[in-house]
């Protein structure tokens, strides 16, 4: 039996000389909260000894085969992302990794939902392939809720318990996805009862998602086994959640940025011991301008959480709820991953080493990442057949008045339910007036169903029409517009593509981001795709988009998000996502 | 599949009644650190919801089949003992649980090293087998010591890394037991390099056990895999196992307390989190009089660590160390192990819940507790034939005068090493002064060797002798004496019974506990076993014993112990422990 740890231990010792000794970094040290001058030392693949620095010296010097200095620096443990959908970056899981390292993340927990929608059993299996032998560490939870809410929905796979559980044997899978038909668990459908049954009897952690989830309703959540979340939006919400012994998430994605309200909780809570943190959904662009883990992180001290506590539930939190025991920490028999960072204020990334190898250096990747598997081959797109006139909203008569209920985004990016009064000509709605578009969900996942059409408030939309395959979370394809002509142009273009997102105006493509990968993802590297989808958000803008505080590419395909309340709208038509039922488009008519 | 948690999630809800709601006790809660009224609903074997009281009423009103009036009781969750020695209590395990129970202990993590040490692999499955299906939760370390140090004495019984590895297969098995072979792991011998890697192959956590380990030394022994400690003996050398990543439990046993350097280093680094709690080593009277996890938590609190961090130390600490996912805390979905207390002042224990079911009420265990296998039958004192002049001091010449090396223990229950110089007469040393006595280790594990005798100061021991089969960690015949006839007929009394502890003066038995079961355990009740050993140490201090502070009973076992600086005695002969070599008794000599 070989002694793994044999060189380890003597260069810990002093017997052999480390690999590489990291000179006089503040280490910022995650169990005792703590930041102070040490000098750290590597061999192989692990910590071996730390000496803390007194009276400007090492407690104990340590020879190195290389060294760095480091005093310039502060140093802490690679970040540990504890939800992350790689599919939001819109790059496979090599180009993911690529970039998240510059951030700072080196072991991400992934959710391949978005995959799993499209293509079920396949396409997690393609993430879990893709993500073996990178540098980043990428574990898995297999999603719960596909299709999300499966009677208001259709994706391209339903998963039954028994689907999830024979992914379990994938490597480095750890439980199961964020569990979104929270009112599934709560109320104990058969599908979700069965689901999150499969995870206790397998051991896996059952990933939670409650927004707005409160007092009897949360309580049996958690009673059900399922215990995390990173959806509060309030103060209030993450105080009780903390105090229900539910493991809390700082989330700061491209869509939704709650780090404000953790760390009011906090406050009130400075011992809270359940807090980790991730990034959920980042977009290229936003991932490639702002930052991934390293702005959770940077966001969370920036609303008065101390750096090393915020420090700490951005890696030994992680680790402590995935059970990861020699992860998250600068500490003699922990893997060597860590970060150098020049201000704690910036949490700009200069070095990050992966089990003791340098990967990037001044901020640039220095390593070859390459993907284990080649890009999936499927265009995914499949659409029924459309015209012009299948992107009107029929009337059940020719002319008149009709009062239709409306999908009303709010001044934050949530919905609520509205009202608008139309005339019908020819037995169409003719004309919107300027605050509202037409949207449509249309399934593309070969249903070839003949487009539901509805009425959207405050999209900003002023012209042309804008249409993606990338729409959490059955990933149907969503088209806005206030012209049939640009919507009919714009799902062609995507079918034609295999899916991406689409901007049309007088016939003309305005901006097309091409994601050939299920229509979710590009395999080009981040930077690239960032380049495009700043470009298209920059056209929309010009097309009036005004949703979506950093996203305005994106913003529009959260129509299609049928867990979020208040309404949304599915390939099947209107959503009331608190009832969980549909509603019809029309509430009166007046003939 | 049947779904497990349906009637409590429906419980939850409010749809179903609970079985039971604790009605308005001040909860610890010991995720945030915090201390509020609630009412705690229980179904079947779990917390289902809990309601925070707002305005004097609870959030949501519970109805129950039955109920609990605790408005003036403190709840929290039952305590894990992160590590502990059944045996120090002398008893079996059935009457262990059914005494640490009445004290708020649920769940305990034992190390059967001095079944181990005696009896090897029978030792061991004899104590998991007995330890199935108690009402306290006994999850089993593997001894990883045995002999604790194997140049300097005979045990019973010796274990390689593979003889560990299969006992790894035993129910409820979670680690290594502590290795106290410290200078073999920081050395990397082959012995102690094998068993930690055999941990580390099969997801064992390896439990440590490093006393004034620092430095280089201490940074080897983690980066070796060994991350847990309950030895500390000073505020600095508990800050540096914290900033080193160690997982520290606060030890508070009958011979070693600790609780105090413990609240020293957290004052100075209040958000430390890597800390837990055990009890290690304590004897019976002294958990029937004075408590055993509940004492750990009160001393903890005495020394100004805020309650609910006690608390949570003594709860959370040891699940989050042992991976128990829904064990630690008073949270829905938690197994409802679950203590009333009278106040955290007194600690005093109550009522005790053991996944829903009452075990303890009004400080008495209700619930028959029986063992699920007989004490184990089988007489394991087997010594060498015996006589009176195998009791004294050989010495290599007829008469003068020769200088010998002594243990002399220290008020603080230590030892350095000493001198005496002697007369010799007749080839053996007459006499000694009034602080000295002559002490032997006996091998008692069928070497049949005849006894190596010397001199020990500071016993107090006045006259007649003391002995003991109970004596960490080879558990040799320990016997204490002023008179060779009494330590003879000390040794004979406890070859006859089995084992125990034994005093003898003027030729009488002035005290015996028996501990038929390896010589280290009685089956009988704790409570009847207390009442003998108070007996005991009560005619100990009669005969002058003054070492220990708690336990005059056990105190001068600890001579036999070979792992504790500085000079102990081996059934091999005097041990210098820091050198880990045999040293001779006679240092000069002068015929």
């Amino acid at each position: 039996m070989p002694i793994e740890r044999k060189n380890i231990i003597a260069a810990a010792r002093g017997d052999v000389p480390m690999d590489l000794v990291i000179r006089g970094p503040q280490l910022i040290n995650v169990f005792t909260a703590e930041i102070y001058q040490a000098d750290i030392g590597i061999k192989e693949d692990r910590f071996a000894a730390i000496a803390p620095y007194e009276n400007g010296q090492p407690t104990f010097k340590m020879a190195g085969e290389s060294e760095i200095d480091a005093q310039d620096k502060y140093m802490m443990p690679g970040f540990i992302d504890a939800h992350v959908h790689i599919e939001s970056t819109m790059v496979t899981p090599d180009m993911f990794a690529r970039e998240v390292i510059r951030h700072g993340t080196t072991t991400a927990v992934i959710d391949p939902h978005e995959m799993a929608n499209v293509l079920g059993t396949e396409g997690v299996t393609y993430m879990v392939e893709a993500s073996q032998g990178l540098p980043v560490q990428i574990l898995t939870t297999i999603p719960s809720s596909v299709p999300a809410v499966p009677e208001m929905e259709h994706a391209g796979a339903a998963f039954q318990a028994e689907d999830i559980a024979k992914l379990f044997g994938l490597p480095g899978v750890v439980g199961i996805a964020e569990l979104m038909d929270f009112p599934g668990v709560i109320k104990q459908s058969e599908r979700m009862a069965h689901i999150v049954q499969a995870g206790l009897d397998h051991q896996m952690l059952n990933e939670g998602h409650a927004p707005r989830v409160t007092g009897r309703d949360l309580q049996a959540y958690l009673a059900a086994g399922v215990n995390s979340d990173h959806e509060s939006r309030s103060r209030e919400e993450v105080l009780e959640k903390l105090r229900a012994g539910m493991m809390i998430y700082i989330r700061e994605s491209s869509a939704s940025q709650f780090a404000h309200v953790v760390a009011e909780a906090w406050k009130e809570m400075p011992h809270a011991i359940n807090i980790a943190m991730c990034t959920d959904d980042v977009e290229p662009n936003d991932m490639f301008h702002n930052g991934q883990m390293n702005r959770v992180v940077r966001r969370t001290i920036e609303e008065g959480v101390p750096a090393p506590l915020a420090i700490r539930f951005a890696t030994l939190g992680g680790a402590m709820r995935y059970g990861l025991r020699d992860q998250g920490a600068v500490a003699p028999g922990y893997l060597a991953d860590f970060i150098l960072v020049d201000s704690l204020e910036t949490m700009h990334v200069t070095d990050v080493y992966i089990k003791g190898q340098h990967t990037v250096a001044n901020g640039k990747v220095i390593q070859e990442i390459t993907s284990p598997v080649p890009p999936l081959q499927k265009n995914t797109v499949d659409l029924p057949e459309l015209s012009e006139d299948d992107f009107h909203i029929q009337a059940p008569f020719e002319k008149g008045q009709a009062t239709l209920t409306t999908i009303e985004f709010t001044d934050i990016g949530t919905t609520v339910q509205g009202e608008i009064t139309v005339d019908i000509n020819d037995g169409i709605v003719t004309d919107l007036s300027a605050d509202y578009a037409f949207v449509t969900v249309i399934n593309r996942h070969g249903r070839h169903e003949k487009p539901f059409v509805g009425v959207v408030k405050n999209t900003g939309l002023t012209e042309g029409a804008y249409a993606t395959t990338l729409a959490h979370d059955s990933h149907n394809l969503v088209i806005v517009g206030k012209s049939q002509t640009d919507m009919l142009a714009a799902a062609q273009t995507l079918e034609d593509c295999g899916g991406g997102l689409c901007l049309v105006c007088d016939k003309e493509r305005r901006a097309l981001v091409e994601l050939p990968i299920a229509g979710l993802m590009s395999p080009e590297p981040v930077e690239e795709l960032a380049e495009k989808v700043d470009y298209f958000s920059k056209q929309a803008i010009k097309l009036g988009v005004s949703v979506g505080k950093r996203s305005p590419a994106m913003a529009l395909s959260s129509i299609a998000l049928t867990v979020i309340p208040e309404i949304r709208m599915s390939d099947m038509g209107l959503v009331d996502v608190v009832k969980q039922q549909l509603i019809p488009l029309f509430k009166t008519e007046q003939k």
